[in-house]
């Protein structure tokens, strides 16, 4: 209960401060749950399976009434998870439509070769019978400890239990049970303001570890009650990801499980190519998932502070993301900044490695407003209006590297004796 | 006191478990200090600048009776310190015949512009003043914090009392001025014997944080008396850095100031191309080198695990070394390693975010001898005889990709609560 008053506080925080766009009308968190989360056509449930924690629901489901679009990515690492292989070949059978996510936390199901394959399609399969759909309309899930079989009659069990809990508003119970090592649940609801009415998005995601995603992202699960083609909602999904998931850090290390997913029902307003309507409904879809995005990296592990790196003035945009993410994902810079220390030279160490190609003579740094470096290495700031910045629990460090076109922006967190607490002992 | 003992212990030890090239004779550690440490024709000395640090030496110089030849390898960072861009230079000026090295402590002279350029140039004609050479036969290093301005007066006035402390034999406190974070001084020399007599080999380094060398390395300084050509000796030093500094990763963060350097007084033996001389010369400095960076992850900011990591079969270098880098720096493999966890998931999880390409059936991992993990996924072996394993100060983690030819070998350390409380403070 505690953790659910600190995730809802961050999230009305966060949504406070988040600059929406014109058309996009954000629910407030507190009433997520109380008035109806998910768009029309969706609900979902939760149960306690005992996969590995106890007394918490670890096993969840959810389901559209009719089949819609979806579209997905999936991680780019090469040791992929079972379920990651089943979901995107489910993807393909079914012509990207699907009916049902089924997800569990407390193993990955991710290096467990043949059997775990099994294990995979018979979560499926289970599912398609409780539900009486096809095993190629539900899209798998894992998260956990990787290299573990499945407690397979413990999972079967769960599933069993699993139509009986679903709900149209069970947002919260659903978020949580996707959870590892998060501190609390994440979700959040938009309405965006289309030609022919509002459409519904919604969704939610879970960090907080092997958070370094690479053309999808961790898990993620978004629903919409848009009726939207599959390759166009494909190509929305492809484009907010970039900028949101993709631009998050929390300990470089891309996860073998990740995969973020977009159901849409079709019970609402039609989203056509090359209108208006797309423009806003991706708009709307970019935020909703930066916003997720964004909670990830708060509640990363050990995670005290979120900081927004952008870099600008770079060759191009390929050199700024070098740059931001190197930056973003030193343990130097972000021990620094867990320290509250106004290191610049560490910031300015990192975009030297990177890759990026760049004359250091002409490096401009700020810490929000405060600009801590100008070119020449000129470092005359107020250290005490620089710490009053680093003492905030949120702030932007930007890096011009020259006067070219490109830039980029990751998000990230500080690196605590925390993160190495949990991490030391994560498996046991 | 306690440090040097501590420093002492672990040299012993590492030299112990070496396993020195057939013509190579390690000298004692304990006896490097007492018996002569410099080869013939070279001498070092140290005072208290205070620069940053109080009651400590935090200025060396190594000088040469003679000019000799030189090599000199320097940091690939675009922002590389002052000094490195002015030894860099002087290298060239002087067609690679040298005659002292000279370097300070506690602050890196790196991200100082103009200001910055002109101080290392002012090092280096004080050192060239006291000793009756030119300025571009002095090689300037600098190491500590970036971004503050040398206090040029101390500098210039320890510079002043350094020749007076020039002795064949004052290794040891040579080796402690250059200390950032490092916790004991790292010093090493060997003889090696060639058809026409021995050569020496003698060296000092430095880490201990920014430490993921990319085509040079850390602060080592290496002399020897072989009469060998620059070009030859500049030959011998790349190739022995790729296999010793360049392998060696404590954080990730390449420094601004890496730099290694090899004197050759030409007092002993000639060392002629393409002899075998030349092959017993070589595998010598690399055992030196190698030795000498298992000094610095051994003493890497908070470390207390030395873990080699191997990676076989891949289809070529280039992919073994992608691959054993990623595990090597993953923040996730390092927190495992500290917790002693037989964690093996993120080792694999590491390898496929790589880059590397591998069928993830076909990986095969051992920690020393036990073989955790057989093709396929099988993870059948004592978790006991592992944590046996994980409990040692060093062992070797061997993950093999596939059949292919490539390999590559890397050491890291752990990631400690220390390493954050160390890096959180450093600049204040």
């Amino acid at each position: 209960m505690e953790k659910l008053n600190k995730g809802l506080k961050v999230i009305h925080e966060l949504s406070a401060v988040t600059s929406w766009p014109a058309s996009v009308t954000p629910m407030a968190a507190e009433d997520s749950g109380k008035h109806g989360f998910w768009p029309k056509g969706f609900s979902s449930g939760a149960v306690e399976a005992g996969i590995k924690y106890s007394n918490r629901k670890d096993l969840m489901l959810l389901t559209t009434d009719a089949p819609g679009s979806a579209a997905a990515l999936f991680t780019t690492n090469l040791c992929c998870a079972a379920p990651v292989l089943l979901s995107r070949e489910h993807m393909q059978i079914s012509s990207a439509s699907m009916r049902a996510i089924v997800c569990n936390s407390g193993n990955a199901n991710a290096a467990t070769g043949v059997q775990g394959m099994d294990d995979a399609l018979a979560m499926a399969e289970a599912v398609a019978r409780e539900l009486s759909i096809k095993p190629e309309e539900v899209l798998v899930a894992s998260t956990g400890v990787i290299g573990q079989h499945l407690p397979m009659d413990k999972v079967l069990a769960g599933i069993s239990g699993l139509p009986s809990s679903l709900q149209h508003n069970s947002v919260i119970e659903t978020a949580r049970a996707i959870m590892t090592t998060d501190t609390f649940p994440k979700f959040f609801t938009l309405d965006v303001r289309l030609s022919k009415g509002n459409v519904r998005l919604s969704g939610l995601a879970k960090g907080s570890g092997m958070i370094c995603p690479n053309m999808a992202t961790m898990l993620a699960f978004i629903a919409t009650d848009a009726a939207i083609a599959p390759s166009l909602l494909q190509e929305a999904l492809r484009y907010a990801n970039s900028s949101s998931f993709n631009a998050i850090t929390v300990d470089g290390d891309t996860s073998t499980n990740d995969m973020v997913t977009i159901l849409a029902s079709a019970t609402g307003p039609e989203v056509a190519a090359d209108s208006e309507d797309y423009r806003l409904f991706s708009e709307a879809l970019e935020a909703l998932m930066t916003f997720l995005a964004k909670l990830i990296v708060i509640d990363g592990e050990g995670a005290t502070k979120l900081v927004e790196i952008t870099v600008l003035g770079a060759a191009d945009n390929s050199d700024a993301e070098l740059a931001a993410r190197t930056i973003a994902q030193s343990s130097l810079v972000k021990t620094a900044i867990h320290g509250e220390d106004a290191n610049w030279g560490r910031v300015v160490a990192a975009a030297g490695r990177s890759g990026a190609v760049f004359n250091q003579d002409e490096l401009e740094l700020s810490f929000d407003d405060l600009i801590v470096l100008k070119p020449g290495f000129i470092a005359d700031f107020s250290e005490e209006a620089a710490s009053e910045i680093m003492a905030k629990s949120s702030y932007a460090v930007t890096l011009r590297l020259g006067s070219g076109p490109g830039r980029a922006r990751i998000w990230t967190c500080d690196l605590s004796k925390e993160y190495v607490d949990i991490n030391g002992s994560y498996r046991s």
